[in-house]
């Protein structure tokens, strides 16, 4: 059903520089002419995710010392995407950095979760769309060193007489981090790197979209965050499309500088074996906030011909699962769980 | 909000051959006397769960030589319920064996659910309702011992007017087997003792409810079965009560035979690095399955205030996922995959 394409253990390409500009062959062939078009968002948004995706696997690689693996796969009805992963690297459990870009038709569930969202769609179904975006999630191995995600995305829902003008179009995204360990220079760090990626286009983007974080990255059933949180947006189309265009560009742009000087920090201390255990408790956490609430995996485990592979390279490599435990008051491990349940702020 | 009377490493009570009758005491304190009156199903039901339970844990921690822990816990809206753990033994990683009793007021959402599954209920809301269930997952050591999960359960609808005399009522229920590697005897005697404990109560429960556990025991985003099945039913309100509540004691008490012969024929078998890493990535699959599919843990997750620790006693203690993993054509892997694809018959 798919055709891979594995580019195994360098990218496709090289651009100025020495380093390579894309990991793989994008999905449109001809996406960088293409871009070259302002008024084509879809192309500009391929060809930037593509890009991205590039430069923080080179970063994260250079980091490890063990390459990423691409494999580009195509998708039967239409699309296809670049899947790259570090497994048991040096520094990385497990480190994923996937892009899609797809097209085709909306099933009507979609339709009527889009309208309940607020989007106008027209009544002419079926309804073809548009979807580009880029994920990932990286676990490393030491449990001092957190676990980072970020997605941004450009969605379109067109209309069949005039696909070239969508009526319907946003972006959506966010950053956000999972720590074991409570370092709160880490946090710090991490949002502040997030808030001016956001004050530059808008001073209330930052405080909305953590908030909205908080909200989203939030294990109901145990009553806790996943992590400390970072920003998270969906449904932006709220202005002129270049300049929302402009905002992801500074978010994805911000990716290395919020996270790799904190993995530079941490990758390399002492750890213990309690340590290790707390850590794989806390990637059972991950694991149940991503089967059971995140919309994404959701979204793609009920597709029917999705890459599954693709959509659970968020799932970390090991994780468990012991009844009833819980960390000794005062413990570092209590300390974690006061933030998650009581998620703070952690810039001015 | 919950309150914990824990029965650490032995059963509260002895019944007659020097074997414990309960791990704790019943949810109904009176439970025993209750239980005379052959009218009470309530009272029967949890009778009969409890004195499973104690079965069970006792024939399990005699293979082990690890004794379980009880746990037990009041439901602040209603009812309660013994918890059984036994954690990182000799034989098993994590076995839990959950006794639940509660009762309380059915929510709209869940009145529109089993009226949509054919349930006649009452207008008068809101509508009191009591269930009771056992429910059990062992995962063992060994990779080429099988992971096994059973739960029979009794609901009750009832009328605010009337509760003794519940309008509604079903039982539902089911065992099935999740190897790692396919020992094809281990499947058939699996199955035969299912079989026979059906066969004594109709004989077209077999075939349809060994169909509709291949049914629910899917993966549906892996487009294969979580194991080599068993039996599965819910609903089963179609002829006198006495006579449903029979087939689910000879379904409950045949547990013990069909387990425990495969248990000890693998758990000290050989094993390599290499199949443990099989046996940790299957988990991982029946991670998914429970997370994203199974029932009765989303409804418990959805539920506020539920006891998510006894929920989640069925995730295995620790899991696996590894990017792309393909075992090579002709493996034993390869050979259990093939099964989970084309679920067989196993007995005739």
């Amino acid at each position: 059903k798919e055709n891979f394409e594995a580019n195994c253990f360098w990218p496709f390409s090289s651009g100025s520089g020495g380093n390579p500009k894309y990991m793989a062959t994008p999905i449109t062939r001809n996406v960088e002419s293409l871009a070259m078009d302002k008024n084509n968002y879809r192309a500009r948004m391929e060809d930037f995710i593509m890009q991205l995706q590039a430069d923080i696997c080179t970063a994260i690689a250079e980091v490890d010392g063990k390459p990423f693996v691409a494999d580009r796969w195509e998708r039967e009805s239409g699309g296809g995407g670049v899947s790259c992963v570090l497994q048991e690297g040096n520094v990385f459990e497990k480190a994923g950095v996937n892009v899609s870009v797809v097209h085709g038709t909306l099933p009507p569930a979609a339709v009527r979760e889009m309208r309940a969202r607020g989007h106008k769609l027209s009544d002419n179904d079926p309804l073809p769309f548009f979807a580009a975006g880029i994920s990932s999630v990286m676990h490393p191995r030491n449990p001092h060193a957190p676990t980072v995600h970020f997605n941004y995305r450009y969605f379109e829902v067109q209309d069949l007489n005039n696909k070239e003008n969508p009526t319907t179009w946003w972006f959506g995204g966010g950053c956000d981090l999972t720590p074991s360990y409570l370092y709160e220079e880490d946090a710090v760090h991490f949002h502040q790197t997030l808030k001016d990626a956001c004050d530059k286009h808008d001073a209330s983007y930052y405080p909305r979209f953590k908030k909205e974080c908080d909200k989203y990255f939030f294990i109901k059933h145990r009553g806790e965050a996943r992590g400390v949180g970072g920003i998270f947006f969906d449904d932006q189309d709220d202005r002129p499309r270049e300049q929302i265009f402009e905002f992801i560009q500074s978010c994805g742009r911000s990716f290395n500088r919020s996270y790799i000087p904190i993995l530079k920090k941490r990758k390399d201390m002492p750890f213990t074996e309690a340590e290790k255990a707390w850590q794989q408790l806390r990637r059972g956490r991950y694991v149940e906030f991503n089967l059971v609430y995140d919309r994404g995996t959701k979204f793609g485990l009920y597709t029917p011909n999705a890459r599954i592979e693709s959509i659970l390279i968020s799932l970390p490599l090991t994780a468990r699962w012991q009844y009833m435990h819980e960390p000794k008051a005062g413990s570092r491990e209590a300390e974690l769980l006061q933030v998650l349940k009581h998620p703070r702020d952690w810039v001015p």
